[in-house]
């Protein structure tokens, strides 16, 4: 018996015979070898203690992503840095989308909140659209997350809605939390970091983990232009949270633009392909703009593929969803094609 | 301008020059082998997300301590097991000794404890006695937090006060946290791991970090009979903590008993040489059983030796220490040699 909470997520490979993975969405042609060189090179000195501050991380995200170093606080995974928001803010009140990523959810349960929730219907897409403003005036919460693009729909949040769910919050003094770690691997969608400096109470989470195939690796980080925020939420974690393996292979990410652009393309014209697919067997596909599609398929998908060694993510604990509902990682030419055969070999 | 808290330990060696590091405890021998290549093994997997339940690193820790592997939970790093018990227990009342590791309290504090100190003074050598039950007795505290040995002054708890401590916080329901991450390197003083089955109160915090040289890694675990504790302590982080690549290392160290014992021997010969040099110099040295020395010397020798590109520990942000106070590693002979040398020159 093994003390973790039970995990809600894809990408537990360990427990079974898993020789394809959909069930993670990380990039498809795994970790650039830029990145496992740099962490070979770092062996060396893993004797040490790891740089707390994350100097030449921070200085690189800065460089990376054209906001001052005093904005980025960097964490063991994204996951950490929900956890230490909510730990730092303790809203009394919140809001998210369902279904969503649960951790959101979970960070807020650590501190006796129970987050108000805009259900997002298959009817309208599972698209984002104004009258979720009207939920805001309505519920006021302190804090509002938000995933862009959402999680599992592959949704993004269009420009115009964006910028008035920005201005609201700003205006009511709401603060804002938004989720980008999947961002990279999407078509369209905007980020908000050019917002941060006329927005303390705008917060960006982004990942390593998705883009960069480095899940393994641990390393995520957070941009706001709150010092006193930030610099609470640095209290909430240790003082050594981010292995000096991940900074190093994180300084190494940064320079692999060319990677993330290859994989962007294969990842945009396979998840067209995955959806014809999936539509030609009669299943409902959300209009995912990112490295992964949720649909509606038959009862008892997931446990059929694990009997072929295929793992995809079931969506029956998400909020908003059930059972019948199942997420796909996009992933290479050839993967795509052996999961398409099993589902269609299942029907 | 950086976010994360001050950190009020040793090793960081990152802001400036510095080519000897004598402020961070870790093996002089650096990391072995082993280690190393298990961590370059793994890294073709790193783009998956690391086994949220540690199976193989929990199998092995399991055999290697000799306990139930329900008795496990592993954390990146001791530190982050240190909050995570805090924010799982969450005790009014605490008691700690003074000096001592900085992060108990800091942990407490997370949680709006502040404990109360048990005074060890430089007259006694440190030396924790039998009056601290006294003290247990007139507090009696819902958690007690121990360090074994004691950091930063090496002492060993004696085994007959050992066993009387255990017995009364058993017989009272009081929590006992004892932090045995340098009882490897230490010569005398015992674990209390075959008490953890009948003292499900006892938690013991173990790491990695000193004894295999993987401070960068972040590695540490906590043993503990009461399947509650560690399920709210697990569902106080986040569901990947610990990194595959930390899990692979993890596993490969428990192989590496050679080494753990040459790096003792060392460490024991050495620890004398150093100890019998500073009294020589007529400094006040404590009777240390471990890998570190601490001793009372001149004021602002910490700065006259980083002007040599070496650092010590300053431990006059030690509650019950002050300026004056240095605590240095036991390195190899010619490093130490080095140290010694520089302090002489800078009387």
């Amino acid at each position: 018996m093994l003390y973790q909470t039970k995990n809600p997520h894809g990408g537990d490979i360990y427990d079974g015979e898993i020789s394809l993975d959909f069930s993670a969405n990380t990039n498809p042609f795994g970790t650039p070898q830029g990145v496992l060189q740099a962490i070979s090179e770092s062996l060396k000195d893993v004797h040490r203690y790891p740089d707390p501050y994350c100097r030449k991380l921070v200085q690189a995200i800065s460089q990376f992503e054209g906001v001052p170093q005093s904005y980025i606080l960097c964490g063991n995974g994204a996951a950490e840095l929900i956890y230490a928001y909510c730990d730092a803010l303790r809203p009394e009140t919140a809001a998210e989308l369902a279904p969503t990523f649960s951790e959101y959810a979970l960070g807020l349960a650590r501190t006796g909140c129970v987050p108000k929730r805009y259900i997002l219907s298959k009817e309208n897409g599972f698209r984002l659209d104004e009258s979720f403003l009207s939920f805001l005036e309505a519920e006021r919460p302190q804090a509002v997350f938000l995933c862009n693009p959402n999680n599992p729909t592959g949704q993004i949040i269009e420009r115009e809605l964006q910028g008035k769910i920005l201005s609201f919050t700003k205006e009511k003094g709401i603060r804002l939390f938004v989720d980008e770690c999947f961002l990279d691997l999407s078509e369209g969608g905007e980020s908000l970091k050019n917002f941060l400096g006329e927005n303390p109470q705008l917060f960006l989470l982004k990942a390593f983990t998705k883009s960069y195939g480095m899940a393994g690796i641990r390393l995520g980080y957070g941009l706001c232009a709150d010092p006193v925020l930030l610099g609470k939420m640095a209290q909430a974690v240790q003082p050594w949270n981010v292995s000096s393996l991940a900074q190093a292979a994180g300084v190494a990410a940064l320079g692999e633009g060319a990677f993330l652009e290859k994989t962007r393309t294969l990842v945009f014209a396979q998840r067209r392909w995955l959806k014809a697919q999936l539509e030609e067997m009669g299943f409902w596909v959300s209009d995912s703009k990112t490295n992964y599609l949720l649909f509606e398929g038959p009862q008892g998908l997931c446990s059929a593929l694990r009997k072929q060694h295929i793992a995809i993510r079931s969506c029956d604990n998400y909020q908003g969803l059930g059972s019948g509902w199942y997420r796909i990682a996009v992933r290479l030419p050839e993967e795509n094609r052996i999961l398409m055969d099993a589902i269609q070999a299942s029907l």
